[in-house]
């Protein structure tokens, strides 16, 4: 009960030194890098650099007591700081006090509709966001995100939160570019994108160790931050050249924060919230089942739900922004070896001591090198190739990533998401409304039965084996009746339709009704229906019903059991 | 391509005396039969009683050239009349010219919808209006009917289009009753009761014959009618004792209309065009292909929707009101005897005849005596049992019922059929969002194989058969991970997983993305994936993916081949 509730209780009893160690180097690690990811995350969603801190130090211990990943790292992350910025543009100017307030009172509402789903036990929810909507709705954010770092790398203002928005914004401007802002963050982009490419090889031909290499590519943002802040603070580019630094953070831990608004606030915020819970849901649980999967552990989605929910409240409740488990920095944790959740309790208590103390030497950190080090991050979220893959293997998936991409690009991202789930589904239920059927026969010295049109199996003349690939519900009701129909219509001598139910999971009320009509109209005809391999579920339920008593025909346990009565 | 589109010329050609005389017989007995009904009809509607003699001509006309049914009689019915006064009364007020004026624009927007529908071949879409949402909905009105005429039969004026609004203006008046209209409304309700309840037995065992005995009992409303309009006319009551009588029916046909309106107009009442449409299509569609059915013919849907569609145009551009094939008028047509559509012409012509010459006798009929015979056709609607008997067959389907009928009655229409339709569908996917699958073995000594709980089955300790009963779909995919991971961690001595696709009749993109995971993660295990009976369509779309190479096992055509390979 208690381990259930307070997963904390699984690990903390027999945590040791060794295990210490390991968590205590992971945690210092995590805070140096996080850091500047925070910051950034933090300016995407047009809030205060400052709140990218606050909302990675408490949210990362209420996450650490009743999460069940080991090792997933919670803070702001790229596409929720994106999703926040839109939902909160459209309630405030950014910049202003209400701005910040609102971001309170998403990250609030996020938190209770995730504990709410976590007490209810519907993290299923989250399943209707399918491949590839989530595949098409990253790409899409991860080409808007660079598009909207683009002002920040050049020095241009841009804003807005769709691509023709920030386009509008930003071309006009073009020829205003700052051309220090634009060498810091070019540089700052270019070396990134080499290090990513070459950096880990090149080390180790130069003989550095394996995992050595892999840590200092992975910190090459913190090289980037280091050497152009320094850069910025010697030639005081700020005040003599006009490069955009991050300024002044106020240091001191966040104070307690309340943020009432009023209801019109909380009722408009509530569709982001419901999309930003979700997509936060989504990009965390499978982050953390991918990790647990390679080290054999398990994580409970709706305990995971609870873990995020409170996160979320005291990012609220502590002047921070929604927050969600991160891809970067969860594979940085991982990566340095964390080994329970410990690591990440030590990092959150880390940034808090960067928050306390150390605030003013980020004052010379230029933001373009913010920008270019989201960019680069953001671009692995753009996956063209998918889109290939998606389109030779099915194309209503196709569809659904298509729409879900263009309305994301063009109208924004909660059109996008609800787009393409609404599109997913009906997509879905158009197909299983128009079922696939096959009359099959005996595969010859078998008991199995294949569609005629595809094997060389054996038929008998009097009787028709016809397989049914589909539940049988409201929306294929009709076409079950044209298809019997239009079959007892085209082979006068038959006198017995069997339908083979293996693929029939369900049946519900309208079927039952349309199943009631075929009996009758056959029974007419004098052909008599019969039913085989009807699943133990499904029969329960035709039990309930007078159908089995009205039925003309027998119901077999196997198709073959048929065969051999007609043949 | 001809007799496709143009179904006249199925029968038209092979026309002749035999058939004319039967066509001519029923057309009379329909003419007769359906003046009081479709002045009532109008009148539910809130239009002038005119209306619905103009909505019962050419649009018949035009259905007998262009409909697929035999025998189908087209023209007001009480449904779409009562969804026709909700939707005009939110835009117009009962009695305006605007108010006539709105209900051309909503009989040229159904016909629209309906011909648009029949061009694009979307004659499936009315397959989710489930059986439970349908007959919700027409208890539901039948009540909301029978409570809008309880202020006719009293004399007491009410009005609204929820159950609440009629009794909030229906019952602070109850004590201003008219004491003639209430008898005559009472009276005839009696009559009616009587005569559907007694009156054929009574009748033929006096001796009359059965065909005859019929006839009488069907036409009661027509002798109440007579009766009662003399009554009146004699006594004077609608003068001396300020009896509501149906009064000044304009003389001579329809002139043509052309109802432009404005477009904010148009846009309001798309929705309710729309759904008028889907539940005409779904009456009409449904009763004929119930009639075609007895007599062994087919009706053809698309083309349904093209005849219902011409009809009510024809009924927007000459002053009717939306239509469809009505129930009650439909049987009278064929238990009259009706051949071919030639007999609804007859009527059409018939009911012409009445317009241009003998609306003068209708002048006294009591509106009461309308009232009490909608309140007696309609309360067939009312099916109170089948809320028991899907109740008993399946609570889900109950659910979808139940609301709808709430919903009709509480906020109305609209909200009753989206309700209860949005209802049916999160239902079906919640349901196979969490599929039941089954562990199987082998019934001894068959090919067969069965649920290991339910039936007495051989199985093998190292391979695991596992029937999945579901599509494989996004809804799903994780959930089947769920099933998989916990099987194995269950049952470490398991070397081989067969995945038994007989019901799964669709593996889309994230389906196929899951399946990638759960072979990939069993190979990390030693533990091997294996489908077996994976069908036609199913194999045809993985050939294009390249799971079959990355696949760890077989792909087993019978899951016997796998059973003789394990064990």
């Amino acid at each position: 009960m208690f381990k259930r509730y307070l997963p904390i209780f699984n690990w903390l009893p027999h945590y040791h030194q060794r295990l210490l160690g390991a968590d205590l180097l992971a945690g210092l690690i995590v805070t140096v890098m996080v850091i500047p990811q925070s910051l950034a995350y933090a300016l995407l969603a047009g809030l205060p650099a400052v709140v990218g801190l606050y909302a990675s130090i408490l949210p990362q211990l209420l996450y650490t007591l009743l999460g069940t990943s080991r090792t997933l790292a919670v803070g702001p992350v790229a596409i929720i700081a994106l999703m926040t910025g839109a939902a909160l543009s459209s309630v405030a100017a950014p910049g202003s006090a209400e701005y910040v307030q609102a971001a309170l009172v998403l990250s609030l509402l996020s938190g209770a509709m995730l504990m709410a789903m976590g007490a209810l036990k519907m993290g299923f929810f989250s399943n209707f966001l399918s491949h590839p909507v989530i595949s098409g709705f990253l790409t899409a954010s991860g080409i808007l995100i660079a598009v909207s770092q683009l002002g920040s790398l050049l020095g241009i203002s841009s804003s807005g939160f769709t691509l023709v928005e920030r386009l509008m914004t930003l071309l006009p401007n073009l020829s205003t570019y700052n051309p220090f802002t634009m060498a810091i963050g070019g540089g700052t982009l270019l070396f990134l994108v080499l290090m990513r490419r070459y950096g880990k090889r090149s080390l180790m031909s130069l003989g550095v160790p394996v995992t050595l290499a892999d840590l200092i590519t992975k910190a090459g943002p913190v090289f980037a931050v280091i050497v152009t802040t320094l850069v910025t603070w010697y030639w005081q580019l700020a005040y003599r050249e006009d490069v955009a630094v991050v300024g002044t953070i106020p240091s001191g831990l966040p104070a307690l924060s309340f943020p009432w608004g009023d209801v019109s606030l909380w009722r408009t915020l509530i569709i982001p919230a419901m999309l930003i819970s979700l997509v936060g849901f989504v990009e965390s649980v499978s982050m953390g089942q991918m990790l647990a999967a390679k080290r054999r552990q398990r994580i409970s989605p709706n305990q995971e739900l609870i873990g995020l929910g409170a996160a979320n409240l005291a990012a609220g409740f502590t002047s921070g922004m929604p927050v969600t488990g991160g891809l970067s920095r969860t594979v940085i944790n991982y990566d340095a070896g964390a080994q329970t959740p410990a690591a990440g309790a030590f990092a959150a208590l880390g940034i808090a001591l960067v928050t306390m103390a150390f605030t003013g030497w980020l004052y010379y950190l230029p933001i373009a090198t913010l920008a270019a080090t989201i960019t680069v991050s953001i671009l692995t979220l753009v996956d063209l190739p998918m889109l290939r893959q998606t389109w030779r293997y099915s194309r209503s998936d196709f569809a659904a990533m298509a729409v879900t991409i263009l309305l994301t690009l063009v109208e924004g991202i909660e059109a996008g998401i609800i787009g393409g789930v609404t599109l997913s589904i009906a997509l879905f239920l158009y197909r299983t409304s128009r079922p696939h059927s096959a009359l099959v026969g005996r595969v010859p010295d078998t008991e199995h039965f294949r569609n005629v049109e595809r094997h060389d199996v054996e038929t008998v003349s009097n009787a028709a084996l016809l397989r049914i690939d589909e539940s049988l519900y409201f929306a294929n009701a009709r076409y079950l009746e044209d298809t019997v129909y239009n079959l007892v219509a085209s082979r006068p001598e038959l006198e017995h339709v069997v339908l083979i139910c293996s693929a029939v999971n369900l049946i519900d009320a309208s079927a039952l009704e349309s199943l009631d009509a075929i009996n009758a109209r056959l029974k007419d005809s004098d052909v008599k229906l019969h039913l085989s391999e009807v699943k133990g579920p499904v029969m329960d339920q035709l039990k309930k019903s007078d159908f089995l008593e009205a039925l003309t025909g027998r119901v077999f346990l196997s198709t073959y059991a048929a065969w051999r009565e007609f043949s």
